[in-house]
């Protein structure tokens, strides 16, 4: 951080036109997060760190005692859920990270319900939640929201942490943290994620999930990845940019099967049609040929994983879940136990929880 | 239970094809319940066992260090409840005996806000809860999908308890088993349930109530039912053969007014005309002759009980509700405290609560 | 009080016919509020240990081992937020008072999910949630409504406490009471608020916050109102009848920027389109002469306060947030703090809350 001010003394212009691993760093504090908005503010060292205490939350929470311990230790907090954009998986991982660490939830997911009917800004309602709340984990449709709202309440004087679950077609850094523990854990016995390959298939353009994972993937050692998609579903040219200068070495391609047998980890996603300019824009596209069929599994290596953020629609034939190189389930669980490891972060309990786990588990 | 497989050893078809009362089977073990899933799984002998638990549960309650007591019970468990039928009576009945016995509750009730508007199928929208809760609490316009979804998860490896709270126009088990709790109840000092007349009004075709109340109430002796519906509404024939089979006597009128005077207990429903399959099928229908008015409490036994399990619209006037025979709010609240019982149950802390209740009430 | 009967003892005519006054008096006992539904409830006697009792709770909360004291306080009790107008502010509000001392929350807020789809009554719908839960927070769209309740369940044999957060364009008892709580601190140096200006600005015909404010406000000493409004929007008659009755001098105005050097306190508000007998018929009010702009900041006393019950639209440029007579942020946060010392005195819990300030703080 060669920034030394804090995000209250710099101006909204002037943290725009830095450059992204500038401005990440004015979110961090020396020890960790003070808020989870970009994927560009985890080193290497701190997704194993954020990994290892997402175990040890695992372990703990195992016993019925470990489970009452991790309850206690976020008690007295309050966080809002805001999430503006339809969400089941992601609202409903939070909410059970919040509570194996104790915290209360409020929500507002349907703004007709809400202030913002009778004109209120967003900013407005956002700043009403700190009054209320220790926390703001926010989802939206509108890139950089929660960037904004982290310097505004910082400026109000009231900086509560805010975590990005999803902002825009941009950045979905939870969940990219969520898909690095479950490769952690996949290729623990293998020397872990580098030197691996990974192939991302299906609409990399809009899914957030993809951008935000091949920025974390970008930290480690040795790593390949390859781009699967249709062109006009093909990921965006300032994430290449990001690998190049990372020396990342990348492929593009439309031919899905000939990937297959190269891969450590399949990364499939459905396209993302919400995103359409007009209705029905990518209806027309051949999806089919961006599928994982049950044939697939005999081509697939046998220490490979094969992952989906989810929701799927087509993409994985359901056959292919009793597969152990089928992940996506567990992907899923690992999301919970990440979750729960970087609100305990923010809040400062990271020690209690290596403590416990070291004369406990 | 003739069948000692469990339910991740048979398939699906063939556990389809086996008599109801032989299906209901592989959802229980040898102490009880691990799952609520149909009427059949209940045996006089465990009804009466969830009858006297939700009693001592209700008198634990009372005491500030009893409400205690019970919250900690299951205070690092969640449930999910998943209602995709508009409900809030037993929504927030089954939310308060979560509480009562300290369960975190999350729920999904509007699929405009989930991930099904993304194409998910609903049977990976139940598999995602399974990963983040504990057990899961399912109310659905779809027959069966409960018991489907039981299957399903003890195939897949993460068989948590599923509670049917009403699915298609097929079952409600808990709605029957808090009408059993309350007929229980009110005929204490009269010998319980055995002898009884009971008077079924309404819309006894399409309520699911009336058809798992009909199914436990043939477990008791000497009992007798008259069901009382204009015509199109009346009881289906798969009923009145369980209760021939049962030896259990019953007759099928649309007189109501003759019927009162026999009654122990009358069981009143509404018109369900959300399942009318064309708007307005049923609206023609005279309901006004299947009505307790007050001047009906003259005709009725000074030992008879009225009950409903609402919401009602006209089918008794609310002049009737000061008399000490209507019971249905009653009846409301005893479903707060059997749905606590059979909760406690599916996760072992029957016996716990049985040996506070000696030591402390 | 003169009338010793209780509210269960009367009838609903009989209640109607009294004078406001003497109707609020069925909602308290002797020793604070057994319902909180008008402002006329609360005397100043009454008002001053309501704002030092939040003021205890709000110090109390700053220190973990004190927010585990709160929160254990009504840790057994359930409380149902029944709002079937939008609401985000009020109802946030409200659940993080309810948490923070201990009170596990239920809600129905969209009815379309709720059995008043399905012909229910709303008393039968408020009944029943007296059934499962130990309170009834409540806003509704229809005057008087919470009152009714109150009065059904103490008929009813079931007098949980009920809240009316904000009823009919009539009552908003709570926000009144946030509001002389936030202005007994802003003049905590200066005397209180006996001899101080208050300028109310904007909707003032149907802003129930307004209204009941007043009423409070009038228990004061040597208080002096401002009603500034276009003439459509201009206070009721039956406001101005009270303040004369209390021998409080008011005066009406349609010009803002005259008023301003003269206050202590200006009370900002938006325009209540919502309760438009038309769409649009006020639309065509030039609202922009009733808005606070920076430049008035230069006219506003150095101890006056601004404020506004939120949500906001146009009424105060966000440019003036900074300034620190902006207190509208406070005012917010205020509200948790009174919401949840009213909370602790229903349930009875005000000396112990007492006990513990005066032993840790």
């Amino acid at each position: 951080m060669t920034d030394s001010r804090a995000l209250s003394d710099i101006g909204w212009d002037e943290l725009q036109a830095l450059d992204i691993a500038d401005r990440a760093a004015f979110f961090n504090h020396s020890d960790g997060e003070h808020h989870v908005l970009m994927a560009q503010q985890f080193s290497r060292e701190r997704m194993d760190a954020i990994g290892h205490l997402a175990t040890c939350i695992r372990q703990i929470a195992k016993e019925e005692e470990g489970a009452r311990f991790l309850q206690h230790l976020l008690w007295t907090k309050r966080t809002m859920l805001y999430f503006t954009q339809p969400s089941s998986r992601t609202f409903l991982s939070f909410s059970s990270a919040c509570r194996i660490v104790g915290m209360d939830r409020g929500e507002v997911r349907d703004i007709a319900i809400s202030s913002e009917v009778k004109g209120e800004t967003r900013e407005d309602s956002v700043r009403t939640f700190s009054s209320y709340y220790d926390m703001i984990i926010m989802r939206t449709e509108i890139g950089g929201f929660a960037e904004r709202m982290a310097w505004l309440l910082a400026h109000a004087g009231r900086p509560v942490p805010i975590i990005n679950a999803g902002s825009g077609s941009d950045q979905h850094p939870t969940q990219a943290l969520l898909d690095i523990y479950t490769l952690q854990r996949s290729f623990e016995k293998r020397g872990g994620i580098d030197g691996k390959s990974t192939v991302f298939v299906g609409d990399l353009m809009r899914g957030r999930t993809v951008r935000s994972l091949a920025q974390l993937l970008s930290a480690y050692d040795d790593v390949r990845m390859i781009f699967v998609a249709p062109d006009k579903l093909q990921i965006r040219e300032d994430i290449l940019a990001m690998l190049r200068s990372a020396n990342v070495p990348y492929e593009l391609t439309d031919d899905f099967e000939s990937t297959i047998a190269q891969a450590d980890a399949i990364y499939m996603t459905r396209v993302q049609d919400e995103w359409d300019n007009t209705p029905g824009e990518t209806g027309s596209i051949d999806i089919s040929r961006f599928s994982f069929r049950e044939e697939h599994l005999r081509v697939l290596s046998p220490d490979a994983v094969l992952m989906h953020p989810f929701p799927r629609r087509h993409e994985i034939e359901p056959q292919v879940d009793h597969d152990p190189r089928a992940v996506y389930w567990r992907q899923m669980r690992n999301g919970m136990w990440v979750r729960a490891a970087l609100i305990a972060g923010l809040f400062g309990r990271e020690q209690a929880i290596l403590d416990y786990h070291d004369a406990n588990v």
